[in-house]
């Protein structure tokens, strides 16, 4: 195994740098995060650490430094209080990435790929058309992290789309059968074809 | 699409609403966490929560509920200052799977699996060898979660070991080469087969 102290990884050139960082978590989830302006322009962004917090209440975090291109996403959840998050899967990982560019707040993403928004039951923030599970989120609470200036936002769950045949009998959620993705570092996307389930531990 | 909104799922019985609300973030990061206790003792467990916080300095984050299994780890973390973080990959899942049983902090994992600690560069905490990816980590601080008595747990990653071949020639980690899995919900394990990089995106 190669070693890479921390002295000799700070001093690494910056995109190489953040390519091996971004690495290190593991698989990170792969969500397309839809809001609303105030003034009504759609914004869809791709985030990657969007994390399971609790499920009673069911809240689910994200972590999002404003001054970047996330700036859009978390404007508009702070100014509307509602967002979506809708699982990217294999059929639209090249739009869903593209995304993350650099687009002002005056433009959609929607309208710069083949990414289609849709509204349902009342909720002022788009869905992303396709993603076999969505969700209706509205914001609860912010905890700035001071040691790097990024904002934890975390969201409670109001509502969950889920594509039927996803649903099994003790309410898993198979991501598999979804062919939803999962991303590595900055720019990969994995889908798995296959999962094992172990069941709940006991000590032996 | 079948739509569940909140009033229905809280109703739910607790063992389908946490099978469904764990399956919502999408893909989570599939790692062994490592500790040791003042009085020497090995901890291991597994943990969906590790996320990307930061690259310079590169942080990463967890959620620890400190009144159940994760106790353990949460105290030796308090108490020694440094753990690791080694990625779960297809040839241990049933066992890292297995350190979520609810052990007391006078038992190994280590000595109820087949997983094996080692130790390298003078560094306190016990990694988990043939893990294809292993971080030495330094707590940095916590942000207790008041809305549901969870701790966001933030370390700064002090050293990387990564199998050579994991490491390409631009800093990526492709954690596909090193059959790392991803967790579905509360115990499912998924090992992509192969992954696609879209590169860094500009406005078109």
């Amino acid at each position: 195994m190669i070693y890479i102290p921390r002295e000799e990884f700070e001093a690494y050139e910056h995109v190489y740098k953040i390519n091996m960082i971004n690495s290190c978590s593991g698989y990170k989830s792969a969500n397309l995060i839809g809001t609303k302006s105030e003034s009504g322009i759609e914004n869809v962004a791709v985030f990657s650490s969007v994390t399971h917090i609790g499920s009673d209440p069911a809240l689910l975090g994200f972590f999002c430094r404003p001054t970047t291109v996330a700036r859009n996403t978390y404007d508009n959840i702070k100014a509307t209080g509602v967002y979506t998050i809708n699982h990217i899967h294999h059929g639209i990982l090249e739009d869903a990435h593209h995304t993350s560019a650099s687009y002002d707040g005056s433009i959609s993403e929607f309208d710069k790929t083949q990414l289609v928004s849709e509204y349902k039951n009342d909720f002022q923030a788009p869905f992303v058309k396709t993603a076999p599970l969505q969700l209706a989120m509205e914001f609860l609470v912010e905890y700035p992290i001071k040691e790097n200036g990024t904002i934890l936002v975390i969201g409670k769950i109001k509502g969950v789309y889920v594509k039927a045949d996803l649903l099994e009998a003790d309410g898993f959620i198979n991501l598999t059968e979804g062919h939803v993705a999962a991303i590595n570092g900055l720019d990969a996307y994995a889908v798995a074809l296959s999962n094992k389930r172990f069941g709940y531990q006991r000590p032996k």
